[in-house]
């Protein structure tokens, strides 16, 4: 039997992370390593470079998570994939509680500010912050909470055998999030982790002095090489008022066009570092009733 | 005596929407008009035309607030000005009050998520999401509630007579906050608000078709009539895989050379719209103390 494939995952077992993570992977010899916060997740595949870590970098309502961008820049680490995930916030409690016995609520910040329009009809119950959706799921169930929900996904309620007591509470439905798969660079450059006629996205970031056009002539460049731009978000960099990161993410078919394209940017581009290149993701996209199905993305 | 300027503002008197605004007017004689919520507030200013909004609009560790964005795209609003402030979080009680005495914190979700590593010392403290951070610290006020603190402003503290117990405990200082003044584009286009020759910035959205140089064309021409990029910012837009939007502020000297640059694009580009023309803004600047100076801009 091969060994298992250690993931380092953002929060609790059943978190969003574990599900891009199962998704991605499509097998079941996967150990998760749960990691509290990304800080602590890049610590982890720092000291054991054999660990895969999967880490969301943006999401369409509350757009780019620019810490993981900074971290990931800042990193020996490379992105070797992608997945988008549909976020669905489940709210759960013990099997027997009604939403009238729930006084407390506990998850994630981030999971109760997307829920607040659903609690406004509930004012008698309080919402708590917790670490993680996942963990506050757990403990409900380890602990035999009554009178207290959490906020988590539909594999958190069936890992702690918890029940659903509200579906899709989340305020805003057009909620994505898109996950990078991550490992150590070096890995990737003695083991062919991926065929090269596989890739056909990369991630860049690099740096251009705040002069007119400076941007549009890396653009047009790229532009010549048939590159296209799927991706491009601007970072001032603070205390720096004249400099700015790009971060941009390219889609190509011809990786051996894409390579002479990055040869002719690079002159016109301050410390240009790849993040990573890949094959383009697969995603979970909606279907008209509002459920989820696991397709193949061919854009 | 001038009847008084009224001002809409996200949040509570004495958060930090309140301090932007009064920053921003650099006057004495305004009316807050506190709205719960960012859709709450475009709501008033759709009631009332002569309310001025005031809006977050991003932030360098969290990003753009897309959700704003959208809302200001999609209304007949329009941005005058800008102003960006350095956030920093408080930690405030009833007078008499330390922080052992401290059992519950209740601020709203992002401010409690921006300052989990100071309450990793203190795992006997509850973090409680409220609607508001200044709303938390009215509540300990009026109700004098003993053993509850709020994560909330300076300003917060000083108006409802609360003793700040730690300062600064946000955990990344690089935390500032870019500020939109809003108004109805019927006003400006009666009233001139602002002299054409102090018009030095602008914000616009439009799409573009998925084709590779779609993007580099239009930054191309700009950069050939001396317009400045300060900021861009693409959105997938969700159901159209093949259309994307560009948020992208620019900056220059020549208004009536930027009006030609207008006409030079639009032929390029679909449904382009000019979210406001305004001047550069002021920013409170950090100094090497920590603390905040205010000067103005001259970029």
């Amino acid at each position: 039997m091969k060994p298992k494939k250690k993931i380092a995952i953002q929060g609790w077992p059943g978190a969003n992370h574990e599900i891009a993570a199962k998704a991605y992977f499509e097998e079941d010899n996967l150990e998760m390593i749960p990691c509290l916060t990304f800080p602590d997740l890049f610590q982890t595949l720092k000291e054991d470079r054999s660990i895969y870590g999967i880490i969301a970098i943006e999401n369409t309502l509350v757009g780019s998570i620019l810490q993981n961008y900074t971290m990931l820049k800042d990193s020996d680490l490379v992105i070797i994939g992608e997945y988008k995930l549909r976020i669905k916030h489940q709210l759960m409690a013990l099997p027997g509680q009604s939403i009238e016995d729930i006084r407390e609520v506990h998850s994630h910040p981030m999971a109760l500010a997307q829920c607040e329009e659903f609690f406004k009809d509930y004012p008698h119950i309080k919402l708590i912050a917790s670490e993680d959706t996942a963990l506050s799921a757990k403990l409900i169930a380890e602990e035999k909470r009554t009178g207290i929900a959490a906020i988590a996904s539909e594999l958190a309620a069936e890992m702690y055998n918890l029940n659903i007591i509200a579906s899709g509470i989340e305020t805003n439905k057009r909620n994505y999030t898109r996950f990078l798969v991550i490992t150590d660079r070096a890995l990737t450059e003695t083991d062919e982790l991926l065929e090269q006629d596989r890739i056909n996205k990369s991630s860049l970031v690099f740096s251009l002095p705040h002069d007119e056009g400076s941007l549009s002539k890396v653009l047009t460049v790229l532009s010549f090489y048939n590159i296209n731009l799927t991706k491009i978000q601007s970072l001032p960099i603070v205390g720096q008022e004249w400099e700015y990161l790009f971060y941009i993410d390219l889609t190509f078919n011809d990786y051996k066009r894409y390579l002479q394209s990055l040869d002719a940017i690079r002159p016109l581009c301050k410390k240009l570092k790849i993040l990573g290149e890949y094959e383009k993701g697969k995603q979970s996209y909606p279907i008209p009733n509002g459920n989820t199905i696991e397709i193949a993305n061919h854009e």
